[in-house]
């Protein structure tokens, strides 16, 4: 294991240093004191716990399910998030797989917007969307059962291994075809997830499911970087609209790193989903120093540790006093960040918290996912410089791996993956 | 099965009808349309989500902990909660389980008020406590490993055997030592969990873990009648604090049902926690009104079958034109409701959707609790009842049953169960 985190890292210095060393130092911002009546105080501006549990402001909101683009890539993303991974059964026709997909968006258009899905027996579960987004994402395996292999494009097919890292299980991995399914309100996405997946028996069955959960609405204004279970700042280095173009980066023009065009994927996408247990177990035996040197940012602020605020650009050149560099070479960040514009990913992960298995005591981790035009151009390599080294690697696992296109957005009355049987 | 459900239930007869039949009539009040800028219509009062993504009122909200009752029973259900049951390592001493209570009271006050545990490594994971609640519950087998079994309150031990109907696992069962950890952000709930559990090792080993969802805040302005994931409104006759007095109903002056008196129980109270999975695939066969009378209630006001309002009294002697009770004698209102005012608990269930075995396609149902004062008196015959004949039982099935004592609260400075090893 030395190999994986080669600087030596001082385990349980904290906790034998004796607690107060952690408590103090300023870590707990404006949170020390309390108010009394129940809010913490240094937000008097905002309305305060009682209105907002009193309306609907949260549950009402909504996405539009019709556009140019899936919703659920760009949105900013929803507390609650599942993704469920479905196989075609043998002998499915092309018919039936469109009609999967015809009835799949019908429902979601239905569902995003507070109805019940066409044949919902409790639309009363649909009333408040809360964001609500259906996402969906076609496998490799589905254009051989369409008969139409030559469309699948270029990228799409399962990652390479990655025999360094991976632990991948059967159970979490690949599928035909995926319902990406998220939204602010947990209920709310089991009852999307329910109606959809039900719907659909006999031609796409489950093959697994899985679900996250990020930061609740109104606990976390920074918006996009959730904190995960490692407590870390995680989406600070995330291509955002107003620097990178969409549609160069997230969406695709159709055509493949090796110039093969699929005219059908125009505005479409490409997911990466790998489930990485995180191993609580051992990540907590280690200092917060050594924390943030795997991953070469603080534990507070996310800032790079060559700067003061999260956004601030990190400097990989810079060195301490002895002459080693401040980010360490093998940091997750210095390992993950992007060598050119082609490998910027938009990562969008949900934590994972879900019973242990028996005998266990956590199975915890990351349902970690990335949006891209190309994943053999972004992701692979990207993927392959962190198995090769990435200090994060001795706390995280992965133990799920699937790819999905995620063809463009259905006009109204339209369906998701139609210009892939036209024209 | 037809003894268990004796009214005919004529299946799928909504879905064959043809699905218009579902949506039309009226189900979805005013969320059927919606008003382009992201929020449905019908609430234009509330403040708008932007506002609250952007602030913390969700998250900067707390619940004291300290106080004469323990937080988490009476407190309006936040919308996650994670339960986890321990068994004292062989050999633990009475000083090592004081330590026990002790270090999680303490690290109770400090997460509830928004600062992280003593030894705790991540702090920023606690500064948005969400309005978190810890209580903490002591199963029957800690008294005889504190070598005080006459402490221990006569109705302490585990719920007979309910051969009708339970399918219990030892994974979901039993423990000498409850965490109940509730908050308004799933985030918070992980991280307190984690920091509670592991700071024990070694004299309380985690035995499970299971974790709920209700609605997310602001989705739900009713409160405390959540909807489950069978669609029905779940929660609405329980005893409320204006018609009921608490300290009679749940918490316990110290007297058991038999006469005995345990002085340090006093403000105190029991919590029976059964894990009961409910059958989707099988619920999702039956239409609308089969549904309706399994339970005696309408499915999208919650109001008894013969009335119009979610709160308005059933009048279980009503008929029809042809002579049959409105609400089924074997529904499952008619059969758990309190035959006298002994049998009135406080239910406060968590919806759970776990990713399903392997094979199997859902993995969901109800963490249901009922807190009362002496569960020998009041849940023990309302349960018995319920195993003898209950409509719903065709659809759901307990796997999990465990019963603790929750001490009184603890003041500042105390601990919780600090009375039992006084005086
Ligand atoms: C459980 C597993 C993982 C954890 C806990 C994790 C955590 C983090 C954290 C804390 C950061 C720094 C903050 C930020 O920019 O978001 C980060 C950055 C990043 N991660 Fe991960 N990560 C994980 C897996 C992965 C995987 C599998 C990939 C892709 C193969 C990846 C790609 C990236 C990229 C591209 C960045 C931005 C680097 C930069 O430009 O500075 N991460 N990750
Ligand atoms: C998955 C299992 C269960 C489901 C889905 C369920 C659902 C419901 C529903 C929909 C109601 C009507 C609304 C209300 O008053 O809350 C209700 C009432 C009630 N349930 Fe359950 N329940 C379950 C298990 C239990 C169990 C195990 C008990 C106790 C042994 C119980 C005790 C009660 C009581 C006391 C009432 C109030 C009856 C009245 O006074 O009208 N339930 N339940």
């Amino acid at each position: 294991m030395a190999d994986r985190a080669p600087r030596p890292l001082s385990r349980r210095s904290v906790l034998t240093r004796g607690a107060g060393a952690v408590v103090g130092g300023g870590l707990l911002g404006g949170a020390a004191g309390y108010a009394g009546r129940g809010i913490l105080d240094d937000d008097g501006a905002a309305p305060d716990w009682r209105t907002v549990a009193d309306s609907r402001v949260v549950g009402a909101a909504t996405e539009p399910f019709h556009g140019p683009h899936q919703a659920g890539i760009t949105t900013p993303p929803q507390a609650h998030g599942a993704f469920i991974g479905f196989d075609l059964a043998t002998g499915a026709t092309r018919g039936e797989i469109q009609g999967v997909l015809r009835a799949w968006s019908q429902d979601a258009a239905r569902l995003t917007s507070g109805r019940g899905g066409l044949a919902d027996l409790q639309p009363e579960l649909a009333r408040d969307p809360a964001r609500l987004t259906v996402t969906i994402g076609l496998g490799p395996g589905l254009f051989d059962a369409v008969r139409m292999p030559e469309r699948r494009p270029a990228w799409l097919r399962q990652l390479p291994a990655f025999p360094q890292i991976d632990q991948l299980e059967d159970r979490w991995s690949g599928g035909d075809l995926l319902l990406q399914i998220c939204a602010d309100d947990p209920l709310v996405v089991s009852h999307a997830a329910r109606t959809l997946a039900s719907g659909v028996r006999g031609v796409a069955e489950q093959k697994w499911a899985q679900r996250g959960f990020r930061k609740a609405v109104g606990t976390d204004p920074t918006g996009r970087t959730q904190r995960n279970l490692f407590g870390q700042i995680d989406g600070t280095e995330n291509p955002r609209p107003d620097d990178v173009d969409y549609d160069q980066v997230v969406f695709s023009d159709g055509r493949s790193a090796d110039g093969q065009v699929q005219r059908w994927m125009r505005g479409g996408s490409s997911l990466v989903l790998r489930r990485i247990r995180m191993t609580m177990d051992t990540w907590e035996e280690i200092d917060r120093t050594s924390r943030e040197l795997s991953v070469g940012r603080r534990i507070d602020t996310g800032a790079p540790l060559t700067g003061t605020h999260e956004h601030d650009p990190a400097d990989f050149d810079a060195v301490d006093d002895v002459g080693l560099p401040v980010i360490p070479p093998e940091s997750h960040m210095a390992r993950a960040r992007q060598r050119h514009r082609g490998e910027a990913m938009l990562r969008r992960p949900y934590n994972f918290d879900d019973p242990p298995e028996p005998g266990k005591i956590s199975n915890s981790g990351l349902i970690f996912t990335a949006y891209q035009a190309d994943p053999v151009r972004t992701y692979i390599p990207v993927q392959q410089r962190l198995a090769e080294q990435d200090a994060l690697n001795t706390w995280t696992v992965p133990i799920g791996s699937a790819v999905f296109a995620l063809p463009p957005g259905a006009p109204e009355g339209g369906y998701v993956g139609q210009g892939l049987f036209e024209g």
